[in-house]
């Protein structure tokens, strides 16, 4: 095993494609080396070394020691200068790098190799005693912190006091007699704590700074950042041992970062940021304010063509656009990084488009190179950036967590009927709540977003605002709500109804007051981008929609048909005439309080004519699309009030006692609600439910087919179990839809099916497609069933779960990804199954998996007709489909040698 | 297609073993005639032609009506009458016989053919005009009330008026001019009624007859009594048309029932009531009070021993005990019926041990005789049968549903402390509650019986009352209680507290005041057919126990080691020590309350003795025998007070504040606690629990093993979904058991392992297995969520999905009876998966189901390795277990004619 890997002189031991082995820097010296652009010598240890050192108790490799010795000298000759050497001594960096980019998490020594006799050979060599010893108080400063951890604040304040005693304010006053007392003074505090003395030797500073790199892999900033950017399956960091370059020996050095695009907007212009006499470290640390490129091309008008042909060499070379590092040493240009650059969502689709039209990448790299996140947050009204984060952290109320990013400005607003009527008057509302439940949803959809105290990302309150792209925070757990006094507080601030806060759903921070937002116009790319998803995607996509309104949002987005319609929802609420949602509201309740069958279907009748006109307005919408539209599915205590007072009031408008309210909704109560009397379990029991919504789908269809809209409606049962139970209801859905076709003399093709999303549907699948059309599979419930998982409880203990650092069972919450090897296995089975029976079986995803990318490209490869997602989500699905094509084509072809 | 099955003279078209096409009725009366008894002759109408009438609209299959008319034709010849014959009419008997007994739940017309011209025929051939008026009264009573649905109250009015002007009280008073002027009367009525004359042709009366006898099928009483007795899968009744033969023409006549051995002791003794002269009716009607068999044989010397060699000859033929019907007519014997006779759960046993030791069937044949419910009823006390009917239902309260068998008297009591504190004055108590709750768990078990107002058979109460074999009733929903009163009240009876009820497990009524008991003895015949039972056997039988109470009740059933030791009931109950209870509690609550690791550890530590003590108690009971426990399970608010009161109490006791307790509580609630925060995830989220645990098992295992009794604990972790999950629980069990037994020095084979109740578990059997030594399915969960149905919840509907009326989709209850179909294929599937990975892993089931017969066979042809059974159901399971063998061995042997 080879643990070293040597580059200098335009050779490399390494590759750009051994990012796993050498990190992504080590790859980056390499490659660059081999290609011949300027980089300074020097040589990579590599990560399996850091995973060997941090599993055998902090012990290297046998080998390592050798290797390293020999690259030390092989530098030392490609230079011509000495570790330690008193006249022209060489000097080296220590730098971590890993496979994927951790900016600032993982450790760097700069200057390494510097002591008392080094010192004056630096001084010799670059005839400039203060830069000479400026470098050794750096290297001794850093060292001290970063090898041997003593307290950086102990070192900086020594810094400050010599400033004070010399009576200079910038570092760059101190004189060379000065940086020399200081690194006495360092060198004194040093073994004040350590009981050492200050090591000169270069070889024992060198493995001093290589074993505290690696160990910085795993301290807990770079844990933390893996954990949150969901980073896994890397070995360790890479050390980085380079020859020092300085951009800080005077007007004809500098140092600068770069993108070869702008990473904001993708446009093709050079963009970066330069410091003249600088080191590196000075650019990050915004001492000083650097210039742009552009100024640096009339400043060094000799390298700056230089870097330019480096720019296009690089990007033509890794076809990417690149954010790269480079320090000019007495006007000589070095490269000293280059890596794929972070870009803005619009970018990254401004950038796949150019390179496609630039010739390249091919349209398929294009797909590959956008990340469903990106399509997401490119819809997401954000706060405006002219804001200072000053300002922003004074105005900070609280944080909850990011249910649905984006941004939303309101009033607040304690019940979602104030949030109507409110909203009735024209004024904006933010919906403050514990935590929301269906009843509450006519508010919710007039808000222009949701905070709740209570919940996780997949609570009712994340759910439902999810579905319509609405900003929501929920879990804001330091949220003190006082609904009687109507005021929230946290953070030592107080907000009253009525008065103005901010939601940033990006990251999950409410402020105070009135924050101007912005929302980004997706880019011409997009579109571009996006028709080409669809040329490569063999999987159908639909959308989660229950109103005209959520259809045309989602036909923008590209939705080829609805594949949920939750009828629930028009039982709480008139979309269109909000005036009227009491109205519905009142029968569905009269319904449920009914005793008899006869009262239940006279509350129906009343029903009747809402639904039919909701079901006319999503057919006029989806015309010539399918609508699959689910029949009523939550129990019904969620349609009744569960307070007195509300009881009472219900009661006196129906004519009945409190007491039977009361009592009925007792009788509702459920000890586990979610495998409770819902789905199709109520049509069971109450045929005159399925009657009225058969009978308004079917008739709503025969009024548009007659004026010429093509209606394809997908009559669709909830939470079947069983063949038999499916064959009642599909005996009763037929019989009451052919009635009205034959009487209305008009043709109409109509599909019944069931959700599969149970285990038991699953399992009997085969069973089931002997009687349903089309199945669907609804993922939230089969999720909660196969894995005994409550969506609403297992805040309490699935984010542990999840968590690397504690038990960390799943990579991700399988509510918002499918769980593939348990869930999908099911579905998997389902399908195969459902097609024995019945091999042109249609099958499809509601759940909301529908719009999660790693679970539309499972659903691609178990051979689903569709997944039907949310508008907002809709694209992601297109791209994820596509990408799914991609990977699959990758996967068949007998692998090839890497580029 | 043959319709109709003659039999007469010596020769049948059926045989016996037909009873699926022409009944048992007519089966037998086949069989019978075949094997040269009297039988009256006559044919049998097969079932399938009333299958084929009910399903096409009440029309006959076309070949029949020439099939019945010649075998009217034959049986004219054979008898040598005619029907409505002026002279000697042939008159016949029209009856139901269904394939399985269904007593009076269905129509019989009886003297069918006597008409005005007939009817002095019948006088002039029986020389007895008054016998013949009164055949033909009953006839057109009969015919008016059952084939043409006239009101049996207006007809036996009119009798009564007649008897009333005739001025005579009994039936037998009334002469032939009595019963002619009837016979006017009721055609009159009849023609008023129905607007046609009564029909005089005996075609026409027997075509009506037959019509009858199949619309009964359908009808309420025989529907419900099918439901109720789960009968299914047959086509429809046969008609049975019989000559009729008259017990009741003079002192030489007469009719009676009997048993070949008697029902309700299994002895070998002819048993059975008689009339003379008398019709089959009579006897049924009660109004004459019969003689016994032995009078019979003075009475008719020469009869009885022919009736006794028919008994033999049956029973030798059948090789079962029969229950006979037959008539004596004018000294001679005629047989009317044999069929398998019910018997009580004793004499079933009994019966089935006798006969294999007189050789008439063997073993195997003996085992498959007893029913599972047998088993069961033989050890509930029952209500002392001497008490007459109209003295219990002037008494009856309300009735419930049976949920566990028996009977039980006590006080009644509202709580669980109150049924604490009473019994442990020495009172017999009733706790009477809404519902039941773990907390409830030490007032449930010294109570005599346990009475709910909501609830199903397999609601808390019933399943933890199943456990100890204890008298429960549930859903008794017309129960009244009022806790401010201290009162039920139901039936316009009120009982207070304090006041004696009785239950009546058997039948779910509830008496007031105190009512004899009796608890049967098994018969030796019990004990050596289970020998037998555990020879045939190959399935191990555990129990589920959790003290060692039940442990020694259940070794005496036969266990053969504890399959399930449910450790959280310990939490509540010191059940040595009831008044040391209360300090478990705290300790429990205590742990739930502590904010920090080191206040849960504190807490721990003093539940620790407890469970120490507690499995000492267990493992000594179960020397050598293997021991699984179950770490805790159940979600921690079952723990905590829910009133504000008690956590007032609670919250003083431990020194916080009550609103720490309230808080904590609340944050305690679930959605959906059946999917939340419970099983393993407790122990993921707190090891403490799991270390204590643990720790308590393997100290009292180790102490045990000192003292020379052998401990095989197995340990087992609840709700397992993953393996990272179980290998991060295992690990930890592991190291504290490993830590303890090194110190002790004491040699201790124990198994870690997990149930099986989630449907990922099953799914991922392969890998769970690479941690786990057993599985134990716990099929509970498992159906719940494979089904997506909550066990406290399904009430609302399941009942109407089991009831064949309604829906009728599940043959059984799946809490019950294992849902074969959907939680079977994935029990099979993860043993199959599971054994796969581990050859020899451990696989046992632990739910309701494991003492349900069905079940059972279930997991025997699934290869489990033991199924484990509340102890009084144990004896089931065992039986079960040795059946299942015996149908294996059937299945697999080449099909043989049927005897």
């Amino acid at each position: 095993m080879k643990y070293v890997y040597f580059f200098g002189a335009g050779k490399a031991d390494g590759t750009g494609d051994m990012r796993d082995l050498l990190g992504g820097k080590g790859a980056g010296l390499a490659e660059m080396t081999r290609i011949g652009l300027p980089v300074p010598a020097g040589f990579t240890i590599t990560t399996e070394t850091c995973d060997h050192f941090l599993t055998h108790g902090r012990k290297y490799p046998s080998a390592l020691r050798g290797e390293v010795a020999k690259s030390i000298a092989r530098l030392e000759k490609l230079t011509g200068k000495k570790l330690g050497d008193a006249k022209d001594p060489l000097l080296v960096s220590v730098r971590s790098g890993s496979a994927r980019s951790m900016p600032g998490m993982m450790e760097t020594i700069l200057n390494l190799g510097l002591n008392d006799r080094a010192v004056q050979g630096l001084a010799k060599a670059t005839k400039n005693e203060r830069f000479a010893y400026d470098a050794y108080r750096r290297f001794v400063q850093m060292y001290s912190s970063v090898v041997i951890g003593l307290a950086k604040e102990d070192l900086e304040h020594r810094l400050r006091a010599l400033k004070q005693s010399l009576g200079v304010k910038d570092d760059t006053e101190v004189s060379a007699e000065g940086w020399k007392r200081l690194v006495g003074e360092d060198k004194a505090y040093y073994k004040e704590k350590t009981g050492e003395p200050f090591p000169d030797d270069p070889q024992e500073q060198l493995w001093g700074a290589i074993g505290a790199v690696f160990d910085s892999w795993m301290g807990e900033k770079a844990v933390t950042y893996r954990r949150v950017e969901k980073i896994a399956g890397l070995l360790g960091t890479a050390v980085n041992v380079v020859q020092m370059v300085f951009g800080n020996t005077g007007d004809d050095s500098g140092t600068g970062v770069c993108f070869t695009r702008d990473p904001s907007t993708g446009k093709k212009t050079f963009f970066g940021d330069f410091l003249l006499n600088a080191q590196g470290e000075d650019v990050v640390a915004g001492i000083r304010t650097p210039m742009q490129l552009q100024e640096m091309a009339k400043r060094m008008p000799k390298v700056y063509p230089q870097l330019e042909r480096v720019r296009h060499k690089l990007e033509k070379h890794y076809r990417d656009m690149q954010d790269l590092e480079f320090t000019v040493e007495n006007g000589k240009l070095y490269m000293l990084q280059t890596r794929t650059g972070k870009r803005s969502p619009s970018a990254a689709f401004q950038i796949a488009v150019d390179m496609v039209n630039e010739k390249l990448i091919n349209i398929e790299e294009a797909l590959e190179r956008i990340k469903p996140e990106d399509v997401e947050r490119l819809f997401y009204p954000v706060i405006d950036q002219k804001l200072s984060r000053t300002e922003l952290s004074s105005r900070l109320l609280v944080t909850g967590n990011n249910a649905v990013p984006g941004a939303a400005v309101g009033k607040v607003v304690f019940t979602a009927q104030a949030a109507e009527e409110w909203a009735a008057r024209g004024e904006k509302v933010i919906l403050v709540r514990h935590e929301t439940s269906p009843e509450d949803v006519g508010g919710m959809f007039v808000a222009q977003g949701i905070l709740t105290a209570t919940g996780g990302k997949t609570s009712h309150a994340a759910v439902v605002a999810r579905g319509w792209g609405k900003c929501c925070i929920v879990g804001a757990e330091k949220l003190g709500i006082d609904l009687a006094k109507k005021t929230i507080h946290a953070n030592g601030k107080a907000v009253r109804e009525g008065e103005w806060i901010t939601l940033d759903g990006g990251d999950g921070s409410v402020y105070t007051g009135q924050i101007d937002l912005v929302r980004p116009q997706p880019p011409k790319a997009f579109a571009t981008l996006m028709k080409w998803a669809d040329k490569v995607r063999r999987i159908g996509v639909r959308t989660n929609a229950d109103t005209p309104h959520d259809a045309k949002v989602a036909l923008e987005m590209g939705a080829e048909g609805i594949g949920l319609c939750r009828t629930e929802h028009m039982f709480f609420k008139d979309f269109e005439h909000p005036e009227k949602s009491v109205e519905r509201q009142r029968a569905i309740q009269e319904m449920i309080l009914a005793e008899v069958p006869e009262a239940r279907r006279a509350a129906l009748d009343k029903l009747l004519p809402f639904q039919r006109r909701d079901f006319i307005g999503l057919f006029e919408v989806m015309d010539g699309l399918p609508v699959t539209i689910r029949l009523i599915d939550p129990p019904l205590h969620e349609f009744v009030p569960h307070d007195s007072a509300k009881q009472a009031e219900l009661a006196k408008q129906i004519g009945i006692s409190a007491e039977a309210v009361a009592r009925r909704v007792e009788q509702l109560h459920e000890a586990n609600p979610m495998l409770g009397h819902r789905g199709c379990r109520l049509c069971i029991t109450y045929p005159e439910i399925l009657e009225m919504q058969v009978r308004a789908i079917i008739e709503a269809a025969i009024d548009c087919q007659k004026r010429g809209i093509k209606v394809i409606p997908e009559i669709m049962h909830p939470l079947t179990l069983d063949k038999k139970e499916l064959k009642i209801l599909d005996d009763q859905t037929r019989k009451v839809a052919e009635e009205i076709i034959s009487r209305s003399k008009v043709k109409l093709h109509y599909l019944v099916g069931t959700m599969i999303e149970l285990p038991r549907a699953a399992l009997l699948a085969d069973q089931i497609a002997e009687v349903a059309e089309f199945f669907s599979f609804g993922t939230n419930d089969l999720t909660q069933t196969v894995m005994g998982l409550s969506r609403d409880d297992a805040g309490r203990f699935l984010p542990e779960y999840v968590d690397e650092r504690k038990a960390g069972i799943f990579k991700e919450d399988p509510f918002q990804s499918l769980d593939i090897p348990g869930v999908g296995m099911l579905v998997e089975w389902g399908i195969e199954r459902g097609r024995k029976t019945r091999p042109h079986l249609e099958i499809g995803i509601c759940g909301e998996h529908g719009g999660d990318a790693e679970s539309v490209k499972f659903c691609h490869r178990v051979k689903m007709d569709y997944v039907s997602a949310s508008p907002f989500r809709v694209p992601t699905a297109r791209l994820a489909a596509a990408q799914a094509v991609i990977e699959e084509k990758k996967a068949n072809k007998p692998a090839r040698a890497k580029r």
